[in-house]
């Protein structure tokens, strides 16, 4: 059985970031609900980033959207962030909200809309400089919705030659993350469909490169653990984006829709060693709160992440190694299941107030009377949301 | 074989509608891209799909969406149509976008938003009675995100008695068509996600509710004609929202995706009776065309439906039983595959010519400056789009 | 909170019934791996049966599959069981596995092989008869592979047909289920592929018919709680088979592929009554142990099937229904999630002791040395399997 | 347009792979439907294969499959093939049917299985040496079935050791095809569940070993055609099993479930130069035919890859490229729409009368009477299948 005192260490300094956009109100295509007590600017949006550190003690870093997170001085936003005891994470360039983009930014046939993405690609590379950012996490909307609307091998090109002359650009500790999404906003194919693409770039490109899987997009059937596990094993998992799926690109809260994989892939993490630090592995959350509270929302979806690590912490690896050789499958299988099992929350509730925090963040929160205050100091003014 | 009169007779015949909405800017929630030349409002709405009914010749209706089409006189607006030669088809109510529908509209829990929603559902019956049409086109948003969020079965308590109260409300030749889909924007639960709930609540209320097939709205695999000969069957099919997808609720022009599906959908209908005009089923487009022009995607998308009837139309009944009842696998499938391997386009040209159009409706189109003339008219004012 | 001596009244007297065709060997198309000490007829699946129930004190019944398990005497089989303390349940007919079957069963085009299916559809009710058994399990393997390769509509009347017949058959208490499977063995479409066509014949029949819901039988992404639910309330729920899915049909044990389903599911049959005896619903399972042994892995199956019972029983139904109608999104989930999230092997244990049987089945299982013991006297003739 | 005799030209040269093993019987795990006429040994699978190439004119080779079609002397079969005008093409080897595999084959925990396996695979160099086979074509059924059963990791650890001992066994012109499949027989995870997975091996294997994509090996909503232009323009694609599919790895006939990606994926093979005899790509079929008789359903698939490849060559690489550059959306898809809605049929015959083929190969086929031949030579003995 796994030493306590190594889980509780493991989970002290585990550490998960939120994004910037979840604070601000989001929908569908269909409706965006709006809600009360929302951010108005980056500042605002860092200060709830705060907040959800200050009740959890494993969110110690906000990820940037550029441009909706747009400031005059981004050393600023950061020593504002700092002022809050917490730091500035990947930075997530915006190349899909602009009419030029209709038809792709870096893989558009156009040239000088793909010259004008890649300014701004370099543009947040900048903005990693001044906040001391190490990740750029690197999504493109980019695909086409009909067959034969553009070439799939020449926009693979265009693909292949921006991200170099990205990559080219960075200095000492950064990093670049390669995202891919099965679909939507494109329709008939996306120019980074699936990890396959992703990690194909990866390859060319070199070490500073690495993968970034966000669990909600695949396709239906995909097993994501295995994609974690063969990244890891292979140096090239750049982090996660978090959120659940029931169907699509849900965005629903981390461990909403399916704790049981939320746990499979943090145990592969375990027993691949993507906890260590030195893996470089980034546990960052993208998720919308279309209808719920957004800090209540967040302050859920990392105690979800924090559970589920606990839980691939308790697993025994030896016992797990030893029915694995003897080739026993309910044996195996069952190492796995006691941890999941297991009700983790009483040790987390020690941890917490070990760490010297509440023992329940949520009803903390509740009581804290934080929402109220947040509503009344930002009843006027527009609410930041997705394109703002 | 089938009579080439009789093809062309049921041809010259059929009836597909376009919806308002198509023809204003939509979009993914990632971003609407903006066009030139789209309408301001309902009238100019109604003059696109006259022009689409102009070049095709079988669109001579179109379909409202309240109160996107909200005017303040309906019998000018139907009286605005037929100056055009096309009138009103479906009502589409909007119980999805005000804030008071967070939780639902007909479903959610608390009663004052319920009756808000059936007013609004009994008002669009009224917008029948003066427009003439014939259809209340029903698709709830509603659902819940988080398993728990609220009870299912309570739910569809709520929706039977609205779906009551409405029928109740009915005169004439008045029907109700109630949709279904999988998901979106709810996502872990729709209210009604499947034909089999639609149809449930359908055989309850009786003659005039029947289900309405929405091509984008089913789970992968879904054998869609399999439903819509199962309904045809049991004389409770209502009618189609055509569209094409190749992951989820995609709304490209149909077609576009699997136009083999459609083909075997369009078969499914003529060896069921479905084009007879007494099986009442409506064929509908339910588009978005957010990186297209609209009205050229609308013709395309009308042509597609008809290339596609036309083929079914070809489909040897004779031979086709014949092979069933012999159990002759690969000679019955070879029967529908010499169908759809047909190029039906020239037949179809003569048709048109027949008719008094262009036998190129796309060229016809292009060649005529319509563009143009609408992109200068409506240079100034607001397009409309989702939600205006 | 629920009381906790109710929770335990429900546990004891839940009813978990195996299938004699999982004590077999079974496989792939690939390959069946064939295993030691399997049982060589029907009488030795009810003792593995038997087994399963004396460790786990939840399975006294055991479903029968004729022909595969056709014996000679069904009341003298039916003595055998209950000598061990277990009854026969449900009696699953099989129309697939002749040639005559090619092109289906009751849906045919051939009314010579319809009528053959159809008598052993009879003669099952026969076997119900002599062995007591309540409820006729049916699945029907038709469908076709080919687009044209039958008529639709044309099955669906030979198929409601000879639901007819054998539903006028039934007498004093005895019950038709019907269950529905998306695809697999047919390709193209099977006859009855999902619960909207299985609900609609029940309908058609009367009260004695009803929907059997197979947890591997649905297209990614079905809400099966919602079809449970749904059916529920509907008062059309006949009962599961119980098995879990990663993909496709998989057949693995319950509870192995998504065990937060498995709660969900269970947790709408006990806010919905299901566990009552007189809602009449069927706890059954349904599974393949292609690689893993089977006695073990069917007690673990009833033993994933009991905890998330307990768990479903723990869910604190008058919070859950004041957050719901409070609209309190995160509340609701977070009630049904405490639930999930509690440990429930400690009171499990408790219940066995109480109940007399030893606290860990599996380990107990093991230590009773009954696999030995079956492996040797077994050593000689025939292994069970499918078509065996 | 493209010119005519350069389609012609291309339509005459093609070369389409039949595989022995669709010859024989083959059905799912419910039922193998017995036919008559079917092959007893590798030798009459040959004539068939013979049989298909003289009907269709383009189909000169045929795969085995190792140890199926397992003989004493293959120098022997190899000249049997040539007497009858075809040759033989991949050789396939088989480590999914012996007990011992039953926790996998070279991913197996157990070393002495996993050599075992291994030397399987070198024989099958051997076989190729010995029949002048070009391709190994290597697909592995390993995998797992529950959630920690074994090692993701050191199971693609283990995988890499056993392709690099085939990859250097390779000489000549020889090559390995890696191919991949999401599921079944495994139902947790394949080891090679994606074309990613398989393309990483192949990287770190080196130019001869490339990726082989079988279409009905993919998740749901897959754009296979993406794979297929992404693995050509890095000169990664090794060829095809082509086979159809609805819901999973159906293995219906080629172009029978959608017609329309069998097209786009030929186009992509034509626009990418996959056609030229000098990329190398493999066309070769991978089919079950379970309820309809074997050589009319493999001559049907063979048409099926041509009338889908002339429709791709008769696509107007020019106009397209226009419209692409131009960012006509609708005009693009309509270059590949036109191509599509031809009817090839006319074309395709006439180059049949010119190769001295019958122009309408079904037809000539059932008038030879072939099939009453050997049904009356095959009625004795046993028949072939998978396994046999």
């Amino acid at each position: 059985m796994p030493d306590r005192s190594t889980v509780l260490a493991a989970l002290r300094a585990q550490h998960i970031e939120t994004p910037s956009w979840a604070y601000g109100n989001s929908g569908t295509r269909f409706k965006v609900f709006a809600q009360e007590g929302i951010p108005r600017n980056a500042y605002e949006k860092i200060d709830d980033a705060a907040t959800v550190h200050r009740f959890t003690g494993v969110a110690p870093t906000v990820a940037l959207h550029i441009p909706w997170d747009k400031v005059d001085d981004y050393a600023d936003l950061a020593a504002h962030a700092g002022n809050q005891g917490i730091r500035i994470g990947a930075i997530n360039p915006n190349v899909f909200q602009e009419d030029d983009y209709r038809l792709g930014s870096v893989c558009n046939p156009d040239p000088a809309v793909r010259r004008k993405a890649l300014d701004h690609l370099l543009e947040c590379v900048d903005i990693m400089d001044a906040t001391g950012s190490r990740d750029l996490s690197l999504w493109f909307a980019d695909g086409t919705n009909y067959p034969g609307q553009d070439s799939i091998a020449e926009r693979q090109a265009r693909l292949g030659e921006a991200l170099r002359a990205v990559y080219d650009r960075l200095t000492g500790e950064q990093r670049m993350l390669v995202e891919y999404k099965l679909f939507e906003p494109a329709f008939y194919t996306m120019d980074v469909p699936d990890w396959g693409t992703s990690y194909a770039h990866c390859v060319d490109l070199g070490e500073r490169a690495k993968v970034l899987v966000d669990t909600g997009h695949h396709a239906p059937g995909t097993n994501i653990e295995f994609i974690v596990a063969f990244l890891l094993y292979r140096a090239k998992l750049g982090g996660f984006h978090f959120n659940s799926r029931f169907y699509a690109d849900d965005d629903l809260m981390v461990g909403a829709a399916d704790p049981f994989q939320l746990f499979r892939i943090m145990a592969e993490i375990v027993l691949g060693g993507g906890l260590d630090k030195a893996s470089g592995v980034a546990f960052m959350l993208d998720q919308c709160h279309n209808i719920e509270p957004k800090i209540p929302a967040l302050i859920r979806s990392v105690l979800n992440v924090q559970e589920a690590t606990a839980k691939a912490l308790l697993v025994d690896a030896n016992a797990l190694r030893q029915a694995q050789s003897e080739g026993d499958v309910l044996g195996a299988n069952a190492v796995l299941m006691d941890a999941f099992n297991t009700d983790v929350r009483p040790m987390l509730a020690e941890l917490r107030e070990d760490m010297g925090i509440d023992p329940d963040p949520i009803a903390a929160y509740r009581r804290s009377g934080h929402f109220d205050k947040i509503r009344a100091e930002r009843a006027d003014g527009a609410a930041a949301g997705w394109g703002a």
